[in-house]
């Protein structure tokens, strides 16, 4: 149940609602957004008669019950964009392309700071880089784990980059957490359930991928679990869907951008480089995201793409990335100037 | 079968091949590319002794029974991009952005040359518009057929646009070929084989649709069907597949372009309007198949949506058009520019 | 617009109603269901003052204009199982269960009756085998045509196995009927809606296919076509979708057997060999097709499948056909006994 | 890398194989199948030299790095059946039907009693009921949790059925390991690599959903992972995958069921009821999973299943539970019977 609360509701008839609610045996979180306020009431609470009662409290504006929608990453529940800081990057904010780059996964420190080399040159300022590695087969390479992090946090500090880094389970979101600037939670992951609620727990923003068989309503279900636990700062991400077309790994669905941000106020960005799998796809899908309409794009560097322990293939060389820097800054100008 | 014939074969040397091609009781289709010849074989030849005696002569490059694969449409039979002239339009030409718009259905003259104006107005060259209509249903609007033929013929003259209409089988296709100047083949027909061997002797352009469910080879292959028969000039049309996606009519798979333009010589553009259905989305969308490279666009444009026969919901107001126009315009000179 | 007939109307209150159709400039189908009458009125009429008058009449039991339902193919129109006869099988009565065997393609007569000596050693009485061969490249066996219809006729009076065939297009569907004891439209043709106006038409039965990607919608509005231009017998045929599945050729979907046979009155096969493309798989979906309630199977078999010029790896080899045939009516009376 | 052990390897030659492996600062994890025995190696160490080592002691028959692939699951591992002990169930027993049937979520201890009564009375020995709920919403029922579990295993006590129930993260695998007799594993944590590897690490039998995109081979590897850390005892569960089709919640993909059983050695059930969505399609799909050659169904039953807290529409009503068990063993007695 979730209960929205008069935008001049007073401290004290706030209180009531919560008193009303503890009284239940419920337990009431408090979740605020840009301009609105709303609380979660969780365990088992759909009594018509307790509804009733709450809806003739002074602060309550509107009490939902109708469980299978999304409300707080509504516009509903908040009609501005939600701008998620992350280091130097405001991502969402609509006069500034976020770039994120990097390599697939963290192999040593040596090849970690190549890329970051060719990363800030190119004036990015947000880095990439798997220390955790969801794998299909357990033979694979499964990362370097606290090692990595240890190495991406050197980049933090010698390059000045702001970290992007994903979390498997609830142990590695700890780790996350501690060393890197924004937790990503994977594709495989978008309905783990228990790990986005403790993501929903972190003070540091959320970069929720989209599954790779999700709808539109699920992607965003997803992200209403970690509002809904008091974490606002989530970006989206489209990284392609599973259809039957095997020219390319998977299908970008670029009608989700659009879409997303007229029904949520939450930035969205694209991912190329998982979407195709094939290096020279990244760069026309990277400029068709922008102009489409999304915040920004996550793409995969390394400077040895055939030595690469994972995902070599879809990874862009060096002089592929400040190519698609200078193509993405046109056509972001282009799309600002016009629309 | 198909034989490749030397760039510098003797038209003597030439014949010869014919020769023994019908000294088999089969028969040898000769097909122009812009810089390379080959010769389609119909009917059932492939004895190993006879591909051998082929090979011998002079005139043959290379002998081709792997018979799965497309040829004609490949960059190894025509390196060069080949650009498709319809009315005033060069489709193809790197430095054109090929725009066609007009209503779904020709539904009356009064409602094709409201829209003609509009279209017209924006510097739109080419028109389009059913007057033969495949519906999902027997009881819904089929078509005005031949009457629609001749509403769009006076929609070239009023206004010199170019006409682009659907054939949708062959006693249509005769008609069309009469009247238009560019004849669409639909979605549903991509595989209509006798369909496609019948464009193929037609000497109008052609303007192919990816099935819904067709892979890269099996869109590439139907073209190839129309090359075989001796008309060169194809241009393909990207237009959504259909996936479980439930927020938009189908899934719009822009990565065949970069790829098309990687493996094949004909041109490719996008179809945004049937790719969502929605009229918010086909902006957006038609933006990213610019920027993603595509040879042009085509839409669907309404001036009362409410009260169209078909497919209203996803009609670009007047207003939108010219909006549409500016902003594509903008993106392809900025990958023109940087690419 | 489609007019309900009450069951009892008179002749005379019958004419009237075509009489008001006519009157209009619009032209009248009569089409008669098991046990029940309506009429399909062509043209465009959908005036609610023309509806309301048609209402009045004493014949009119209902007028539907909500023109993208299926209203023919459906259990209200009439309510009782349709059984089609073809040769001496009663396809879609519930105590039989009809197996259509015979080779992809019609190669040769030799191999084709050699065939056709195992289908009827089994007991079978439908044979398949393509004269018209839909095929994704050009350069591949197309099928021989009315030398194959000739052959297939060979087997009909040498066997007594009536004949199963496809028919591509127009010119193709007359030399069909002509020849054959039941039309084949393919899924590739499922939405030729020219192909199957031509098909409601004829006076022989025919065997629908499921589109690659039909909705059961788009199916039954397919059939719709064909019983709306008067042809009532329609045998409606699952054979798999296109999914991102990788491990067979199509997903075989069974729900839309058990689903049709509450929605409509038509028989509902199920052909494994194409949905699954290999050989070894054939054998279990045929069992699973007899479980979930199909009215039969259609498979292909091939004395030397790896010398087919179509499709050799699906096809059953002869004592595969045997073995199936016993598994499949032990399923088929079980099934019957229980349910 | 995996290195399988000769059958009749000596166990100092194998302790030779382990102290070559640790020696590298790796660790080895001795896997034992019905016939065969094997070593997962953990840590990176797939250098040339260090194989050839390896594969020049005699207990070493194969080293394998090729990586992307399932071994332990596959038949060259382990030719002859895995059959799973569950309670008084032997699931993968080719004489014997496992049938697991049972409310989606246990709600209340009256509402779990009165469903048992109906399993326990149709000779059913495997109870299901959800006590950890995934839910695409945070604000619906997420199950009762350890609460849910109690009343599960005083339904084992009272009814002697074993108990079959979801774990959704680290913390309630261990709870769900010490209160239950099977722990299902979900199709959305089909890929959660780290719950796969607790589950490894589990002495009880594990069920392993496919997820509603997973490929086959993604399916095997996720199996893969809960052997590679020793335990044997997992049962394949096939449910339904995503596609476009919109008349049932899932696509039954039937064809996966006999190609496992040639592949794997794992037993596969399937589970029609999340498949379809529809209490009416139950019936039929089940017939059909046991027609295909599955090892047994699992089905949801409510008493009411109108006032479900979860997936209600989908639940068999008791009466149906009973027609289910007739229906199913006489298929299964037919199919034993002729193959």
């Amino acid at each position: 149940m979730l209960i929205a609360i008069h935008p001049k509701a007073s401290d004290k008839d706030l209180a009531n609602v919560v008193q009303a609610i503890e009284k239940m045996g419920l337990t009431a979180q408090l979740v605020l957004g840009n301009d609105r306020m709303a609380i979660v009431v969780k365990g088992d609470a759909k009594t018509e008669e307790f509804v009733k009662s709450l809806e003739l409290l002074p602060a309550v504006a509107e009490v939902t019950v109708a469980e299978q929608q999304w409300y707080l990453v509504g516009r509903k529940f908040c009609s501005s964009d939600t701008v998620v800081q992350v280091g130097q990057s405001r991502i969402g904010s609509r006069h500034e392309l976020a770039i994120i780059a990097g390599p697939c996964a963290v192999e040593s420190a040596e090849q970690t700071f190549a890329v970051a080399d060719v990363v800030a040159a190119c004036g990015i300022k947000l880095f990439r880089g798997g220390a955790y590695k969801p794998r299909t087969s357990p033979y694979t390479f499964q990362g370097l784990g606290l090692e990595g992090l240890r190495i991406l946090a050197e980049v933090r500090s010698r390059y000045g980059l702001a970290i992007v880094t994903e979390a498997m389970d609830e142990e590695s979101l700890e780790l996350v957490d501690e060393h890197a600037d924004m937790i990503q939670i994977g594709a495989r992951n978008m309905q783990n359930f228990s790990l986005l609620k403790k993501a929903g727990r972190s003070s540091k923003p959320i970069l929720l991928k989209r599954g790779m068989s999700a709808t539109l309503d699920e992607f965003l279900l997803a992200a209403e679990y970690i509002l809904a636990e008091g974490n606002p700062n989530v970006v989206l991400c489209e990284r392609g869907i599973r259809t039957f077309v095997n020219h390319s790994r998977n299908t970008l669905d670029l009608s989700v951008v659009p879409l997303i941000r007229r029904l949520s106020h939450l930035p969205i960005i694209v991912d190329p480089s998982h979407a195709c799998g094939i290096r020279e796809l990244v760069l026309p899908l990277a400029r068709a995201s922008v102009a489409v309409g999304a915040s920004g794009v996550m793409v995969e560097v390394h400077c040895n793409p055939q030595e690469a322990l994972s995902d070599g293939q879809q990874a862009l060389l060096p002089e592929m990335l400040a190519q698609m820097c200078t193509q993405l800054r046109a056509i972001h100008s282009a799309v600002l100037e016009k629309t």
